[in-house]
């Protein structure tokens, strides 16, 4: 089966379009967790443990674990092993000609047992084939992202009047996905970016950063971005469900933010 | 002293500009190391031992070290403590947006020791930053690459007429630079690339991969991409010095090769 139907039956099986992101800040983990010897594994198993059940992915940026050296990135592969209920997203914005491509899918796919890789899409279409010939893997490519400086490159004007990201999005849908396995990251933040990306790629999944601690508008994105089926997004939240308490209550705090940004997304898709 | 004063020194200090490129691919290490409980390292040291007069800097690709799991992170760092009379260049094209590229930028400058680091513009100048508010330490930014697929995106057409990749050296040299030391990642293959992006940026040093394995002309791409010093350029060789041979005599030959290719462009340099 082709990444993306994978990721359409488990948004239906969970009910769901939550993806938690995991990005552990050593600085932030509660004081009940941030002298345990194995601080970070703890803290990312008990959120993983307390919401499996609602969240639908999970989405571990590698930066986060690589920070903290060679221990961070083999916590990362416990926790990617131990826990295979969900879709796991690695964000890792890889990008790199053809052999090196094959060794981050080795390492992504391999090693890390990653579902999806987030890929940056600039070096072009032979950078992304060794990770797009594994059709049961998805790959999420970055067209127009949260950021400030998002529109140094990405909304540059094209001869045809376009801004860069919507050729992005033209070559992700019209030449990339031969194996239905590719999926876009769009920003919560560019409502009209995201309306102008869904029109050209009527069929990928999105990934959407930008919910949360960046302040997007869940209602504004989701009628931007949701399919005809009314599914195809992945919504992100990070620091909103990882830090919901910094007590010992963590998990279960975690749990109840997640179950509110579920439910929340839910009842806007119920809405449409 | 900020990263472009430092290259330049080490350039004249080694009269030399090639760049040695890390890429150990475990099924063509020599026979004589290849069943040697540290491999790897044990090949890579060899190198650098019987190069380190001759390079002026060595580029380790990081997707060769990951797709060996942990150990292979693990290697990458006691190859990068243990040797430090030459500029090292991460080649990790990394990308991502504030908090999560300073912990690449931990990463790269704490925990390898980097000199510098190879960057992905797409995500824009904020995402930079974090890397290059470290003065002494230096980021290559793709800007046109030498595979196949780099005309996919780079080479898209703006409303003014010039390709994308002419827009984002324009950025490097007129924004980006403020603390002199970012660099360009431009192919060797394309001379008629490197001479337009060498025209916008009279003083950025440019790292160019695409010699020996991957074809490029030396005497055309030196011509293009040299300075007006004659200098401004790393020339990149992985393959061609790495597996010069693959007998017991791999680091001799590795020698050989790299002060015949140094020499070469030293050749030119001085005709010019």
């Amino acid at each position: 089966m082709n990444f993306n139907q994978r990721l359409n039956i488990a948004i239906e099986h969970h009910h769901s379009l939550l993806c938690i992101g995991l990005d552990p800040d050593v600085v932030r983990l509660p004081a009940s967790v941030r002298h345990d010897a194995d601080a970070v594994y703890t803290f990312c198993h008990e959120i993983i443990a307390a919401t499996h059940d609602v969240a639908v992915a999970y989405k571990p940026n590698i930066a986060f674990f690589e920070a903290m050296g060679v221990t961070g990135i083999e916590t990362l592969m416990r926790l990617m092993h131990h826990t295979r209920q969900n879709i796991w997203i690695l964000d890792a914005k890889r990008g790199d000609i053809g052999n090196t491509a094959s060794a981050y899918a080795h390492a992504a796919f391999g090693h890390f047992h990653a579902d999806a890789i987030t890929l940056n899409p600039y070096m072009g279409g032979d950078t992304l084939e060794p990770f797009l010939t594994h059709a049961d893997r998805g790959a999420f490519l970055l067209c127009r992202t949260s950021n400030p400086g998002s529109r140094d490159i990405q909304e540059l004007r094209l001869a045809d009047g376009r801004p860069l990201y919507l050729a992005v999005a033209e070559l992700a849908a019209q030449q990339w996905n031969t194996n239905q396995n590719v999926g876009l990251v769009v920003g919560a933040t560019q409502p009209d970016a995201l309306k102008a990306v869904r029109t050209i790629c009527p069929d990928l999944p999105f990934l959407l950063p930008g919910i949360g601690a960046q302040g997007g508008d869940l209602v504004e994105a989701l009628n931007a971005g949701l399919d005809a089926r009314r599914s195809g997004l992945l919504i992100n939240a990070s620091r909103s469900i990882l830090y919901a308490s910094n007590a010992e209550d963590y998990a279960h705090a975690a749990r109840a933010e997640a179950i509110r940004t579920r439910d929340a997304i839910n009842t806007i898709r119920d809405a449409r």
